[in-house]
């Protein structure tokens, strides 16, 4: 079924960066585009409210949390997941492909789908590509993701069959799907084997989904491995369809993956480093419970713009964490969200005044001295 | 030492109830108040932003907790506690006097003042009344409270030898006092006993303190006990000066207050029933984690207009709940004290319409129903 409603503009690049926007029902949003992660249709500690202060646009949720707790027909009763978590812009579900991969307790794979044993009750569950199709119907988000296998990265005979698998799983993801008011989008496999990325790359390419996520990077491979791969696929997938670039979310990650051609990220590294009581910059990150911080006026990074920079300082947020208020994962959340989003709309300008070679020249310069 | 900053216009009165405005360098209040507490510079779960969303106007902090951590040395230093917290407008202290009696884990009161163990690590601590009136200048909040003894309100004996204890404080507190920008307030002991609190009333009627306070309340008592207590004390306190009732925050006791002559209130309820699931109307209350709830549409309450209500359904806030995201301490927080505040808001305007008596009529009568 065509997706009438969807259009990505490429508006320019330079090398192979790029600048675009993507449209959907729920609005447009900008690339490149860092996306935060609602897992539970929640940012954690954040609300919509503060996610549209720090201009966020586009909202990731979990198929496999949100089918096994509140359960997906609870929120297409609910008038679905917009409605549910109150965010009016662009939201993208995953398959639970990597969820089961990673959380599930226990899941054996077949040719038909994935039977596990979920994670927080031990209660056995099975997805197959026409149900993880049905349960991101039943969410209700703008992109919805083809239910895919994310394999062990190193293992080629098994990633070799995993791949084929998923390619089949693709194909019934595109016929199983019935609305024609969200995207989906294939997700290119393979590993850290370049023939089976390029194998899977020309493959999802051929579906002409409206846009293509790049699956099973940053579980465990080198950053060098991660570059190659994403030189590979950026060579073969379209050049006028949004590229994702799946979980990766560290500033120098979305600086080098803008450079080979990603369009957008996601990653709970923002949020979970609060509740972690460390903050990040574009180039270093502080452990807010450290002593050193105790009597300090200054706020997290003085050249930010963000709520928390503006109005707290490290002693404050330092002194919350110690008192174990809730109020620090808030502010320290809103500061590194801050921070990625901030760092992909600059990105973006120097892309659109073809200036990027300077831009990633200067990051990378500031990396190496931590400013 | 005078406070020239300091000003309270009474505006009207309907009975006992009074409207008015109260004046301080950070900004006048309007009265009756609701003052979310802010025990350690944090009003838990919310944001200075949300707070003022919800049209808070006068916060609290704890000077017990605050001295302990971070010190106050240290937030006069971060440039005092509207700074350190972020909170733009008026804020009040509390002397430590009730945390001593409540939290501390013994304490034995002398004529000097009180030594006690820190609920926090067991270290000794001697607070005086210079002591409280140094920390509080620290902290730097604009009203100030002298430091006194809650003592058990039923036994009279020792009630009494406190009591007088507790004026000569007070006189030591008004000595102590160096700041011209903190108004210092007063506080009326006595327990259950009408001829007790008559005698602290005029006591500290005497001292002409720019406000007054009714210590030692909704600490076991009853509330016909409390009631009747309010109506002695309130016949013998100034009317141009702010009387305040401390610690006491359920909806039907703010009308019953308001009806015997209070103008300021704070408490803990709304924000630490948000943390137990449990939201309030002004005539019930809800407990959110109810399976009642899990697919229930409506807003907390469909009459409510503050944000949570407005954007939120009951089984959003309960999966929350069931999921453990942070989030539902904020939505719950943010709708209990804007049923708190908004409640004030409106006595105010039936007292300053002179229909205050209706108001309390039909308060009560919806209280019998629930609606």
């Amino acid at each position: 079924m065509k997706n009438a409603t969807f259009k990505f503009e490429l508006q320019a690049t330079h090398g192979r960066a790029r600048a675009g926007v993507f449209h959907t029902p729920h609005g447009a949003f900008q690339t490149p585009v860092f996306a935060p992660v609602g897992t539970q249709a929640t940012v954690k500690a954040v609300t919509p409210a503060q996610l549209l202060e720090l201009q966020a646009s586009l909202v990731l949720a979990n198929t496999y949390h949100l089918y096994l707790r509140p359960g997906d027909s609870l929120i297409a009763e609910m008038g679905g997941l917009h409605r549910f978590m109150n965010w009016i812009g662009p939201t993208l579900t995953d398959s639970g492909g990597f969820q089961v991969y990673s959380l599930a307790e226990n899941r054996s794979v077949d040719e038909d789908g994935v039977t596990f044993k979920n994670h927080l009750d031990g209660s056995i569950h099975r997805f197959t590509p026409e149900v993880a199709i049905a349960i991101q119907e039943n969410l209700g988000a703008d992109i919805i993701m083809a239910f895919d296998e994310c394999a062990p990265p190193y293992d080629r005979e098994y990633t070799e069959n995993a791949l084929s698998r998923t390619h089949r799983w693709a194909e019934r993801c595109l016929s199983a799907k019935t609305r024609t008011d969200q995207a989906l989008f294939g997700i290119v496999q393979g590993g850290v084997f370049p023939d089976l990325r390029t194998r899977s790359a020309e493959f999802i390419r051929r579906l002409d989904f409206p846009g293509n996520a790049i699956g099973g990077l940053s579980v465990g491979e080198t950053k060098a491995e991660m570059y190659a791969v994403l030189e590979v696929v950026d060579s073969i997938l379209p050049e006028d369809k949004p590229r994702y670039l799946m979980g990766v979310g560290a500033p120098e990650d979305l600086v080098n993956c803008v450079l080979r051609g990603v369009d957008i990220f996601d990653c709970v590294l923002p949020t979970r480093l609060a509740r972690h009581n460390a903050a990040l910059t574009r180039y270093q990150r502080l452990n807010l419970v450290n002593s050193v911080y105790a009597r300090d006026p200054q706020p997290i990074d003085p050249t930010c713009s963000c709520y928390t920079c503006q109005n707290y300082s490290r002693a404050y947020i330092r002194h919350l964490i110690t008192a174990k208020e809730m109020l620090s994962a808030t502010l320290i959340s809103i500061h590194n969200l801050y921070v990625l989003i901030n760092l992909t709309i600059d990105m973006r300008q120097a892309i659109l005044k073809g200036r990027f070679d300077a831009f990633v020249q200067d990051f990378m310069e500031r990396a190496k001295t931590g400013q």
